[in-house]
């Protein structure tokens, strides 16, 4: 263990800032937990108005405790913050600190943040928190928190590590963890996350040999790249990341703004950005403490198909988990053939269909020992989900025996099992999470965490940025604000991403006009973004004199100043979509594609990634898009031209590397049977930096 | 209680035929739970073999047991058709039955249950099962059930009765239900229902005073009539209910149907038929125990506002709760002004978002307990939910004694109470259980109950037959197949539904053509369903000579006999629409509505409801169809005549009102600004019956 990771959940003196002595306050607990729970470390209440603190002798300050690897300030905010200087002035490495009143409260409460951020980073400190319950580290005892929950003394040690930023959250995964039988390591309150993040927390925390899976529960993000960093890492290691995320609503999402004080991202931003980083993201509560477990603990090995056979001893419940697994769009196949043919010799009929219903030879433990290890070394077998009935309550051997004996037995490379017990079992989730075999409380949260097991890992071919030449040079000379459609156009040319034919005319509409007619006419002006709406636009003008009339009419209607008349052909496809890039407040660039016209705007039809994208991500994205059924060949339809839209999503996401755009659009952009066409197209550019 | 209800639940004198004197086998299992639990009735263990049986004196055979109530059948498939026709010669009125190889179990099982079938209606049983885990009611100790779950000494009686269809399932609900102290009346396995089916058991059980709500366990619909009675009779008595239906995917429904030998419906026709008889669907396992207690506890007045007030002591946790409620679609307020005007005075701040959090006041009972009489009286407050964090696990009555206290004070009509205590927290959840408080168990639960509350009640104006004279006469004329599109045309006439003007030629094509051009031309055939596929219809022809020309070229492609050609005049609309109806083989006629074009068929967007429909469900339907946004005027878009589209929706659901249509489409219809018009129809009869 690394000094800086035993001094975050191992340390070997920690301070307690504002102890106090009687013991029904919340300032009490954390001493009180520790000495509960045999801590090893030594313990220094700091407290100037007492000898003693709960029978330990209490220091007046940090200053005269000597060295101190960890402290937890229980002080309210302004004390907090003296007292944090006083930590900074006496090396403690690690401080957690409870206080409310920061960055989640208004003006005063930033500026107080600001100011705790900034000692920390002068003197290296870890901080958790502000607005923090503390961190827990179950094995060691290290129970350094105000959460109420903590008093429990049935938590078990394991594998999970939980990092949340809600404080209260911390206890409620611990005690419904524990009443499951699933065991913790560690466990951080990381409040406002002034200067110590989820992600840093969470690469430090990978050392951690106890920990070899996380939930994370998350209301905003302050630092993605350090997520990102972190996820990759743990990907890499074999440590799976699952996060349960507030703000499934826009309420719930507005919510988690006002309680953590952080920005209000896109709508789903959050998601994307999860998924693109290899974090599996739950809408269960259950599956955040089942999912990471599952992860960790059931993967099958690559060389097994990608399935699901559920074993059963009763029908109905039985059927109901098979059900809620192949509604989340898992495969679900019956018993293979070749156990079929072992065990009918043997007088177990196993039947053709997709439930693998033992009934009544499943009360016999011999039986089942042999149905599941057959089941588990046949080839065709993926994952094996085993969802006992009502005697795994009153007999609870009965449910387990079995399973380990065949576990016990069996060899490596077996289908991994899982464990869907129907009736409340605690005895049964306790007994297998012991023995490392994952055992899952409802229905919905075994088929989330089947779900997540078979999602494919994150790519982590991130593209660089890769912007033309030509295309950077036009972006470092535009102005700020929206550029006018004629410099936007220069920078998608630039991109080589395919435009009618144009000409552009001199703002009385003279010139000469060598185009195919019909042709549309708009005004080129920066002050006309939305073209349509100014009756700045003219579509299916037949000839010359028509166009001549359109641009007199469209002048004479518009006030906005205009640079010149953009006449292009009339294009058509056999679909169209939109292209966008935003920068996110809190994920950074996002590149949007989404189905053309009315209804795939009331249908919400889009799909968003971190950008910049690789053909790969751009080409999932485009059959994210349902409405693209027809284009991909949907009932005999013309296909369109998917791979020359992917390769336009890639030019497109590219843009945002360059670090003055602030948003770029095309929409829409025609799909052709061979090739694509940009249609109308934005960049707005933010300010000049020199 | 009625003698019949009474034998169904209380008898007075049980027999369990087949019982065994070997306390580890399963058909022990009836008798020694009731001795158990002390079941104040006779047993009368039936077991030619034995003179005791578990301690009691065994009878050969139920004609030497007097007069019995209740017998639970437990031998074989055979043997148990032979002491079913004991039970009927011997006048007993209700008989539960173990054996499975009945309907499920191919013909010969069919055969079975037909035979035992006859016996019951012959006899005037109420026949439980075949394939029945039998029957328990709690408060009696009556745990006439083979179930191993009812080895429990712990499930609590109160008033939620089970209908389930698995019987596995009584035990999986009783035992998580007992976990969190749900009491239970009535809990029914109802096996095949050879005879007596969920919605007859219901009706019976309806009048059990116990009795307050219902979960019902579905796999499939054997009697949706039934059903529909005891749904509505639940309705009008106040007796919420409440089903979770197992096929929410693809391999469930199949799965369902091989398990109980029933038929398979359309894909989400039982969820389609639950909801337009007032029967709540839940998706959540958990939701099932919680929702029917949440509908029976916790109804608001008609008074107050259709909106959640979440108030908790924790802002994470309570966001959590708050996000999944709104994301179910549950409007979610704030604390009302005149509450937080009362308060504020006394120090209490309670904050103008979304969220009321009281956070470490909380901590203290008497504020908690002024808060909540607060909230609960004020008019502002539609439901008030709680959602108390760490402290309800380890002080249990710091969170549940200012909720009994506040509504103890409370007067008639204040806001109902549902709490979602955060942390696992056994006895929170029984001690407001006992104080009729619903307390839920997960998020999800939460918030799948609260939306149930917030479902308006069904409708009870089910439309009767309504059939112009006309269209019956047609109909009863009509050939068995498809009708010519002349005929059922002329149907659809009768039904006073616009299509456009048109005439009908000769097979030659020669005759007078007055209509306005363009016109489409059909081959007139009852064996051309499909016309487009078959080169038999011809768009967008120009004038008369053209006219001529797309007739003579069809009829040389075509072999099929036509007997004449329709011409009509084309027409266009602002948007288009499919109109159906069919008949399910589980819930009966069904009509349905979707958008039309390829994407709605992509999407599926698409709506069902019981056929016929009146115009308010029909207004409904259109509601379902997001892809109609733009016909209800999003952005600026001309509106549809969907007011004219729900008269032909209410018209078409008609048809199937008629014994012999087996279906009806119309496909498209054109949605105007003005109107709306059919194009292409679709009958066909099945046979005739006289």
């Amino acid at each position: 263990m690394t000094s800086h990771l035993q001094a975050l959940i191992a340390p070997k003196r920690v301070a307690l800032i504002g102890a106090s002595d009687t013991v029904t306050r919340l300032t009490a607990r954390p001493q009180r937990f520790m000495m509960a729970q045999g801590f090893a470390g030594e313990i220094l209440p700091i407290n100037p108005s007492r000898d003693t603190v709960l029978g330990l002798p209490a220091l007046p300050s940090i200053d005269k405790a000597g060295p101190v690897d960890h402290a937890y300030i229980l002080l309210n905010a302004d004390p907090a913050i003296t007292a944090f200087e006083g930590c900074a002035a006496a090396g403690v490495k690690v401080v957690s600190m409870l206080a409310d009143g920061f960055a989640e409260a208004g003006a005063e409460g930033v500026a107080r943040q600001d100011r705790i951020a900034a000692i920390a980073r002068e003197a290296g400190i870890t901080l958790i928190g502000p607005n923090s319950t503390g961190v827990v580290h179950v094995p060691g005892g290290f129970y350094c928190t105000a959460n109420a929950a903590f008093a429990a003394t049935d938590i078990p040690s394991g594998g999970l590590s939980v990092l949340s930023q809600s404080g209260s959250m911390i206890g409620t995964l611990a005690s419904r963890g524990a009443a499951r039988g699933a065991g913790f390591s560690t466990l951080v309150s990381v409040g406002n996350e002034a200067v110590t993040d989820v992600g840093t927390l969470g690469s430090v925390l990978l050392d951690d040999p106890a920990t070899e899976c996380f939930a994370l529960f998350l209301e905003t993000l302050r630092n993605p790249s350090a997520l990102e960093t972190f996820a990759r890492a743990a990907q890499a290691r074999g440590k799976p990341v699952v996060a349960y995320v507030v703000g499934q609503s826009d309420d719930g999402q507005h919510l988690a703004v006002s309680h953590t004080g952080a920005l209000s991202g896109a709508r789903g931003a959050i998601s994307c950005f999860l998924r693109d980083i290899g974090i599996a993201e739950v809408t269960v509560l259950d599956a955040l403490l089942d999912t990471p477990r599952t992860l960790a603990q059931a993967r099958p090995s690559s060389a097994r198909p990608r399935s699901v056979t559920v074993l059963t001893t009763t029908g109905g419940g039985g059927g109901m988990v098979l059900d809620q697994i192949s509604a989340r769009g898992v495969p679900v196949t019956g018993c293979g053939a070749a156990t079929r043919a072992e065990l009918e010799p043997e007088g177990i009929k196993l039947g053709t269909g997709k439930l693998v219903d033992v009934t009544l030879a499943g009360a016999r433990a011999d039986v089942m020992s042999r149905v599941i290890r057959a089941l588990r070394s046949d080839p065709e077998t993926g994952v094996l989900v085993i969802a006992p009935g009502s005697s795994a309550q009153f007999n609870p051997d009965l449910a387990v025996d079995p399973i380990l004996s065949a576990i016990g037995s069996g060899r490596e490379g077996d289908a991994p099992i899982v464990v869907m017990p129907l009736p409340h079992a605690p005895d049964v989730l306790k007994r297998l999470a012991d023995a490392r075999v994952p055992a899952l409380v409802t229905p919905e949260s075994c088929a989330e965490s089947l779900a997540a097991l078979f999602t494919p890992p994150a790519r982590m071919d991130r593209p660089l940025p890769d912007l033309p030449q030509a295309a950077l040079t036009l972006l470092d000379a535009a102005p700020e604000g929206i550029l006018d459609e004629v410099t936007s156009g220069a920078v998608f040319d630039a991109l080589t991403i395919p435009a009618p034919r144009q000409v552009v005319l001199i703002p009385d509409g003279s010139g000469e006009v060598n185009l195919r007619y019909p042709v549309v006419a708009k005004l080129v002006s920066p002050d006309l973004p939305h073209k349509t709406d100014a009756g700045a636009i003219r579509l299916n003008i037949a000839g010359r004199p028509a166009l001549a009339d359109a641009i007199r009419d469209m002048c004479e209607t518009v006030s906005a100043p205009v640079t010149g008349i953009l006449v292009q052909e009339m294009a058509s496809g056999l679909g169209e979509a939109l292209i966008g890039v935003t920068r996110d407040p809190l994920v950074g660039p996002l590149v949007t594609l989404a189905a053309g016209g009315v209804l795939a705007e009331v249908l919400g039809d889009a799909t968003m990634r971190p950008a910049p994208v690789s053909m790969e991500t751009a080409r999932d994205m485009i059959r994210d898009i349902r409405t693209f059924a027809p284009l991909r060949g949907y009932r005999g339809h013309p296909t369109g031209d998917l791979e020359a839209l992917a390769q336009v999503i890639v030019a497109v996401s590219q843009i945002c590397t360059h670090p003055r755009v602030e948003e770029a659009e095309i929409n829409p952009i025609l799909i052709g049977g061979t090739g694509v066409m940009r249609l109308d197209a934005l960049i707005r550019m933010g300010p000049r930096t020199t």
